[in-house]
């Protein structure tokens, strides 16, 4: 077979532990198509619009863990595919992009779907590979064997991310009519065993000789996939040094005691003399980015004396601009290490114990706060993420649209046993709902996707194709515009707000709905919440939404309200 | 005001000609966002999609003749550009994108929305410029001008093509409530002058010396927009010379004697020897990509002794490998020049009127063959397309999809006083529908859309905005599928086709065109065609369309069969 080096790289994935493809239909790329759906060892879904599929891929990547292999023709379809890749590179997750190409000889020549395909996502790739065309040459064939293995084992090394493999193909691209194909055999695997990031004898050295001289030691969680086991740690870390625990929605910790769901809504109102005492004088980090603007701000303004950064591998980002040391190691490995080190003295420890209920005390403010502001009178969008998330099963998947979708989450916390997943690496709208599908079809996990209007239908080409999914519930919270621009006061207040920051439309759900065969629960008063969600969470064939159109100065009438009666506390 | 030097670009815009802004909503890009909205010289319209955004700046641009800025906020938003601004690089279409993005000691530290967005186009933009971001020093403010001077000069010098700007900004990114805006005065324009790009004395030189020792002079015309006068100078350069004109429905020449539109039916299927009497000695083009695939390997098969390419700057493709000469000025000039060479002797010139009679006889044949060949029984797209051509007003607008609707057009041939446009740069489905749409908005003319269902569904968002079309009309080409992998034997023969390639889909077009308020007409029965036709292309207040949907394997045999009626014609 003329691409038989070619056809060999899905049986190289597979022995690799990829299970999964995402195809893209075109004619270039038929050496891949073929070599991918041929391959009993790979589930091969194909979706039309490059761009979704993107996201679709990154979903199952995520949910499953392993890496997904993307793959597209040539020509712009590549380019589709970049807003995917962006987020992939920042979110680190293991993506194998597989762009067929013309022979390089052929770019520019005005000859059909060819672009400068070669490093097209630039550096949003860990790396970028040129496959040969040729096969003659046996250096041609090891060659793409070992890129590709080079390419599947830098995908998984920390930080995750995706690799970009560019592959130029030569007419014929088909095989003859019932031609048949194989594999060859004994396709050479390039295993890349990966190191554990325990601490180094340095870093135990270090940490010992730095860690007495802190009293307040402040931990802050970014973003990351749920780790078993995580926050029994931090609690055990916290009980032993008085160590608050400050974590977002999308830091996928469970709700428990010590840990601070809420700075992003009391530091918001807090007095600058409270935010004084709160400030740590060590700050140890893990995890991606924060929602959480207020903790940024915080922090960034109140600078510990030293900020710990645990990370295995890689640069670290200097989100809070106090970065004085990263530690290559995994967090449950530094957790572990710092639970080895002794406790202060009593007098020390009490001191400790003290800086930590200063955070507590305020964590307990804002959640009362919450508990005593719900039921609201009128139907409003933060009250109904509220009791969705009051509803939301256990080992259940939430996925939170950018902007204000995952800002509501946030602000109301945690629930238990939920994973929680959000395209935060670049927050984009473009591929939110794409993101959700990709983690209904890799997994049974009842998925819930709670996404603002404009993200939804900017993406409903996520539910263009052929796929049954019923494990997945689109809780869409139509405010008729980018809500996110009313929320804040800089465009709210410019008069061209209505058309140019909030750029209004008027569609809703019903037209897509019947068009995909959805079932479309309306919630138009707050008496059918109750019945509507234990319908919309129930077992279905298919995807369920349920729609609230409310209006947009109205919800941000009743967030101003609720600040306020954070801030009002402050005032007593 | 803080960001005045940003502010005035939206002057400069205007004093350099530009008319046009396309904006997508967003903070980062507030600034851009006040200027261009504020300026009363420019007509600003919002649209929430970036893909389909940029593709409807390029319509406008195309439709206009003028740059059109495309503005976006940071993060994923400007990759969603991309497809359009591999487009119009290779369209040669002026773009001037303007991406917003955070201060640059931002980017990669976990901030929100930030990507690495200097140089993200790569070699798809002409140049890349990143603005500076504090104001204070006279030199910063010296040079946003000068780089937003140069990048409009560069944009519409030959070869046009978009230019990106990259423009980080500090917070505030608002004035504050009621702060009146202004223009600098005295805002510095940089005016570039164009060169004529007629020949050289060199250039005359060389050709009259050259010219002599040709008989069989071919000249192919790829892609161009109409101008006007040009059809009429090459039919005298035919009369003149015998020269046979071979063009494609892209590249708008008026139908004609001695144009040759249907080299691709007829090269397909001419035997080995009559093509080699049509080999020319000397080819002559201009324009850029041809559709006809049978012309393009008929010429790199046949090759010429001599191949000059006409175009006023830059390096040209060697589309049929055989280019031995490029001639840097307009094709009128070239073609005066021409002209102005003394005829061959009697004997030498009825050489070359026998050889563009050669060419002339097998247009001949085709045009009949196609005449003869329709009305079919039953109801097929290539009927459709041809009726709706026939119907075609002149002065309108026929916009092309890829990849079958260009094709079916180029089968059928141009049409008197129709501007053909296509978006043949990449070949992509990407924007077809939103490049329609941009040009509908920048003109009063019709504009008559011609499109398979997976361009059209893969680029609905194109309809997601808030401005009312009332010239537009969308021929759309109901398949179910990806019919052009049907059509080419390769993935037609392969058992996966139907999944993988074709890609069957179930939608039509009635609940789309329920959601945004469309006239969907449709077309079931050939009986119907020639009233609903009328209402089609008549009057109306907003969009219609006209949906035929038809089985993609009846399509394939008409087609086929057409073909085999040219093959049969030569086996008489």
């Amino acid at each position: 077979m003329l691409h038989q080096p070619i056809f060999d790289i899905a049986e190289l994935c597979v022995k690799k532990g990829i299970r999964e493809a995402v195809l893209c239909p075109g004619s270039r790329c038929a050496p891949l198509t073929l070599a991918f759906t041929r391959n009993k060892g790979i589930a091969a879904r194909t979706f039309s619009d490059e761009r979704s599929a993107g996201f679709v891929g990154l979903g199952m990547a995520q949910q499953t863990q392993r890496p997904v292999v993307l793959i597209c023709t040539s020509g712009s379809a590549a380019y589709n595919f970049a807003p995917a890749v962006a987020e992939a590179f920042f979110s680190e997750t293991p993506l194998i992009i597989l762009t067929a190409d013309r022979p390089v000889e052929w770019v520019a020549q005005h000859d059909g779907q060819t672009i400068y395909q070669s490093e097209i996502f630039g550096k949003h790739v860990k790396r970028s590979y040129l496959l040969p065309q040729d096969y003659e040459h046996p250096d041609s064939v090891w060659a793409i064997n070992r890129m590709v293995n080079e390419a599947i084992n830098l995908s998984v090394q920390e930080p995750r991310g995706p690799v970009h493999i560019n592959a130029p193909f030569r007419e014929p691209l088909y095989p003859s009519k019932g031609e048949p194909t194989v594999y060859s055999d004994g396709i050479r695997v390039l295993n890349d065993q990966p190191s554990d990031f325990t601490p180094s004898d340095a870093d135990k050295k270090l940490i010992a000789e730095l860690w007495p001289s802190f009293r307040k030691v402040l931990l802050v969680v970014g973003q990351q996939d749920h780790l078993p086991g995580i926050s029994r740690q931090l609690q055990m870390l916290s009980e032993r040094f008085g160590i608050p625990v400050a974590a977002d929605i999308i830091s996928n910790l469970e709700p428990g005691d010590h840990i601070i769901h809420h700075s992003d809504l009391f530091l918001g109102q807090a007095t600058d003399s409270l935010k004084l005492t709160l400030q740590p004088d060590l700050l140890i980090t893990f995890g991606k980015s924060l929602v959480s603007k207020n903790l940024k701000v915080f922090l960034r303004k109140h600078a510990p004396k030293n900020h710990w950064h645990v990370q295995p591998c890689g640069i670290a980002a200097d989100t809070f601009r106090n970065l004085t040391h990263v530690f290559h190691t995994r967090p449950e490995h530094f957790i572990s290490l710092l639970m080895g080190l002794p406790q202060h003295d009593t007098f020390d420890s009490q001191k400790q114990v003290n800086f930590r209920n200063l955070w507590s005390v305020e964590e307990r403010r804002a959640q009362r706060v919450i508990d005593e502001f719900f039921p609201q009178e009128q139907l409003c969008e933060l009250e109904v993420v509220k009791v969705v998330m009051d509803h939301l099963p256990a080992g259940s998947n939430l996925h939170l649209a950018n902007s204000m979708s995952v800002r509501y989450a946030n602000y109301i916390g945690p629930r238990p046993g939920v994973n929680v997943f959000a395209n935060r690496g670049t927050s984009g709208i473009d591929g939110c709902s794409s993101t959700a599908v990709g983690h209904a079809i890799a997994s049974t996990r009842m998925n819930i996707l709670i996404t603002g209007d404009v993200a939804f239908f900017y993406d409903r080409n996520a539910f263009w194709h052929n796929y049954a999914v019923s494990n997945l519930r689109v809780l869409l919270l139509n405010n008729h515009g980018g809500l996110i621009f009313n929320m804040i006061d800089g465009p709210a207040a410019q008069p061209e707000a209505a058309e140019y920051f909030i750029t209004r439309q008027p569609l809703n759900a019903s037209k897509l709905c019947e068009e995909f065969g959805f079932e479309h629960l309306k919630l138009d008063s707050k008496r059918k919440l109750k019945n509507l969600i234990k319908d919309f969470l129930g077992e279905g064939d298919g995807v369920k939404v349920l729609e609230v159109e409310t209006d947009l100065h109205l919800n941000r009438a009743i967030f101003d309200n609720l600040k306020q009666k954070i801030k009002t506390t402050y005032e007593k």
